[in-house]
């Protein structure tokens, strides 16, 4: 048998491999049979570790602080349900390329299928959500066997760690005792040292996209999340070949602090609404679609004889969702940019940038003229916390409605800051947990949470992370009392007998409670003034808080098609027909 | 394309097979892609449905349902995340054979990896924790199809139902538009009978058992969770045999209406204590092990020469964690009991029994005298609540020390009421929601919660639904500020500075604003006397409430090892030696 002493080599070579290639943060929920990696972890100096009860939030810590850092995280837990909890952070890192190395104990072999307690099938547990599932050899000694486990460790890092990133699963079979050694003298540390290619094309293929783009009516397309310095580059790459961009919130083009007048931060609203005789003779897409379904519309009107579709992606992913792609160009997106932006010496005519431009600019007037953006409501406030934001601040922006507030009415002026969000597979869960992650990052920032009151709920549990570390993370909370996404779509033509229950939902939940209960400071927010007074105070004094907005779902709706509607008048003269 | 009538048709189908094979209960999850699911659901007045917006407490509500009831219970959700929700309650069903009817749905093919929001690869989402996936085929109008759909709806509820029981997976591609033709004349309903056989002995398989085991010196012992009609007939067959039954509290054998001395309620204090040079020569097992370690390392001492082992078991699951089974009976355990009793004509001697009896008097006696257990705190508590659930009570008992309180210090005497637990993998997590579909079932009765701090805080969420739906759970919070069961284990002997935060894990929590939040009453109690004046109340005036019972890890593990040492002393003087 492996004496203690050996399973704790074992275990510490593997820990060891890990930080070799980069782990630096582990999040820990109790249990038994994780006994000796909690301990090796905890006692583990190189490493952070943060210890979460519920598993579902502590996964979706673990992937807030992976996405906002960029480095893997390591998540461990006992055996059984325990992992099944992981699920949902699991796959939504999977979707969205989050290194986390996921790590469950098991029972050994012999107490496996026989009724033992706490057991069940860990055996790709997570299906086709991760990368690699690795079942790890039961613990010994040998030379081989620590040159293994060290080696597993280190390999799994890199491959969470390569395009496309993402989680992997590592199931270890732990005996009893479960004491790890820990007066035992550990290993040496090994590293391994990683050197990383990136796809480039060659100057052929470069010359090939300049000269079929340079010069032509194109519209650049940026969905997915991105780093500020890669929204940076896309936004020269629009203003050296005099297009427009049409981008995701969580591109971080609206936020960034390159501005230009052809971000279209308003595109969702115009861009079905404008004289489209003139269309593009490009489309440049990166990535998956941008949020706004208006853009997507936009782009399934398209003739593929008068516009070229591209598509650029390094994942090999094929986000094409209306299957229009011409040429897909599977590349290192920032390299391909800083080449390209060398080869293009043509700009499109000024007149291609100024009609979007102006149609930007009208949309932006229309805006800032409607009286219910200067009362209180959910949208005016969505908007002021885009506009309040601090230049170094992080905002996390949750699904569904918050981040359609934000895509529809926020402005690209004067606002820098960097949006993080949950747009893998856009569920409401975990919300919390991953914001509070973000924070644990830069607690020393300016940390705000854009959230609606059912997905807060869903996650309520993640607030203890934030009593226990205190993170000092501010929480905006749209409460419109229920599911504010349904009265957007074609479920608001039923009857109330049938929308209230299953999608109305109210839930009735007094918030200030909920903001007692794990120590939060709370406020009310009565009008814009008093939001944006205590807003402005994030700035230089994080501090953890909930801030409650009371919104009205009909209400959102109903601001939403007044101001389409104006859009159209407006269009309908200036631009139209 | 299909219509929006020949979709309602398809799917309505569908809800007939179901309603077909018997189900009547739906617990609904709010999303847009489940819409005409959810609304023919909700439309449907054979079927009660639920709405719960966090699919993990959905889940495990659904399993206590049906864990209740007996009967199979559909969950529905959208595409994404939200299924992934479900996992843990789906791996406990699966575990603990549940029939549960997982619906979800998904973007139908040509939306299926090609970016589109909110979908990921939903097939066999849930590994091997689920008994049958079903890919439905998309929805149609013709006579074949809507066959097709019905079928599927009752062979699907008919194998979740069929033994061992457990959850299927049925997952549902829809394309928009979601709303169904609610004006649409439904389909007839079908009905399909269904007649299941049963797993019998034959006559001289039978003669076989009863030879082998009358006037034998023998132990039965009972695992897993039964009715109390199953009980009442294991304790009849003790009472036939002459010998002790050894049980889990899930069991139900020692809050049955039979009552018998030969019932172990205390074989997990006093098996490893007494003296055993008069091994038995027959153990015979029902399903899996009870909860008492001692009573396993008991059985494990048991030498194969000696003692012959029988183990029966109508799932054919092999349930053999000591490895040491002789004879395995592949059986349907009522039927085969109440057959057997009619062969049984002969008695083991009285002094076998006399000498059981003994030892779980002595100990019963023993605890009797403990003055701890006349004091309020955690160990107490629990022995209160066994001894004031009301004759048609019900009680659910959470992971980890509330189960095992239960099962070292409740007697078996006057006391009638039923158990539930979920002991299939165990689990912290979904126990709160389980307990409350358990409540839902029959709210009219005494439904009470025995829990810890950190199940409490893991399934918070779930008391939405006591909320929403008046649910008049009691809920008796132990409250020890953190992992209580670590301080039986071998992590005790950490020191205080790895112990604390990786497994005693304090939440601080306040249990009244949480109370206060989901409009349950609060009570602290004080006393066992106020405790036992609440408890009493709740015969009669059954209502949600919480009460809290402040305790302490340490003190726990103290009064344990008083017990056991008292114990020695006892056996040692008049059993031993």
């Amino acid at each position: 048998m492996t004496s203690q002493s050996e399973m704790t080599n074992y275990l510490h070579a593997f820990v060891e491999g890990m930080i070799s290639n980069g782990v630096v943060q582990a999040v820990i929920s109790p249990g038994s049979r994780s006994t000796p990696l909690a301990l090796l972890l905890h006692r583990q100096e190189k490493i952070e570790t943060f210890i979460e009860v519920d598993e579902r939030s502590a996964a979706f810590f673990a992937l807030g602080l992976s996405k906002t850092s960029g480095k893997p995280v390591v998540l461990l837990c006992t055996s059984g349900t325990a992992a099944a909890n992981y699920y949902p952070a699991v796959c939504e890192a999977y979707a969205s390329h989050i290194p986390l190395l996921v790590l469950t104990t098991d029972r050994p072999h012999e107490l496996r299928q026989v009724g033992a307690p706490q057991a069940m099938d860990q055996f790709h547990l997570f299906q086709g959500h991760v990368k690699l599932f690795i079942e790890m050899a039961i613990p010994e000694g040998s030379k081989t066997m620590l040159d293994y486990s060290y080696w597993q460790g280190m390999r799994a890092t890199d491959t969470a760690c390569q395009t496309p990133k993402g989680p992997i699963h590592l199931n270890f079979p732990l005996r009893e005792p479960l004491l790890p050694d820990l007066t035992h003298p550990m290993l040496a540390e090994k590293t391994t040292e990683v050197i990383v290619g990136k796809k480039q094309l060659s100057e052929s293929q470069l010359m090939m996209c300049a000269n079929a783009w340079q010069g032509k009516k194109g519209v650049l397309v940026v969905g997915g999340s991105h780093t500020p310095e890669e929204a940076g580059l896309f936004i020269e790459l629009a203003e050296t070949l005099n297009w427009p961009i049409i981008s995701d919130p969580l591109a971080n083009i609206t936020s960034n602090s390159k501005t230009s007048p052809l971000i279209m931060s308003c595109a969702d609203l115009f861009i079905q609404e404008v004289d489209m005789n003139h269309r593009p003779e490009v489309v440049v897409r990166f990535g998956m679609l941008p949020i706004s379904k208006n853009t997507m519309f936009w782009l399934q009107s398209l003739n593929e004889d008068e516009t070229m579709i591209y598509f650029i992606d390094e994942t090999g992913e094929w986000q094409d969702q209306l299957k229009q792609v011409q040429t897909a160009i599977q590349v290192e997106e920032q390299t391909f940019v800083q080449m390209l932006l060398n080869k293009i010496k043509v700009q499109t005519s000024v007149s291609w940038r100024n009609q979007w431009i102006n149609w930007q600019k009208a949309t932006e007037q229309l805006l800032k003229e409607f009286s219910e953006m200067n009362t209180l409501n959910e949208t005016s406030a969505s908007v002021l916390v885009h506009e309040k934001m601090a230049e170094d601040g992080q905002l996390f922006v949750s699904n569904s409605n918050a981040i359609r507030f934000l895509d529809r009415f926020a402005s690209a002026e004067n606002n820098v800051y960097q949006l993080f969000g949950n747009r893998g597979i856009n569920g409401i869960d975990g919300i919390v947990s991953t914001a509070l992650g973000m924070c644990a990052i830069n607690p020393d920032r300016q940390n705000i949470l854009l959230i609606g009151d059912l997905a807060m709920y869903h996650d309520m549990n993640g607030l203890l992370l934030a009593k226990r570390y205190k993170l000092p993370l501010t929480i905006v909370l749209l409460n419109n009392n229920g599911g504010g996404i349904f009265s957007f779509l074609s479920q608001r033509q039923l009857e109330t007998d049938d929308f209230e229950p299953i999608f109305g939902t109210p839930i009735d939940l007094d918030f200030s409670l909920v903001a007692q209960l794990y120590d939060a400071e709370y406020v009310k927010a009565v009008s814009l003034e008093q939001l944006d007074c205590l807003l402005e105070k994030t700035k230089k004094q994080p501090k953890f808080q909930l801030i409650e907005v009371v919104g009205d779902r009909q209400d959102n709706v109903l601001l939403y098609e007044k101001v389409v509607k104006s859009l159209r008048e407006i269009f309908g003269i200036d631009y139209g027909k």
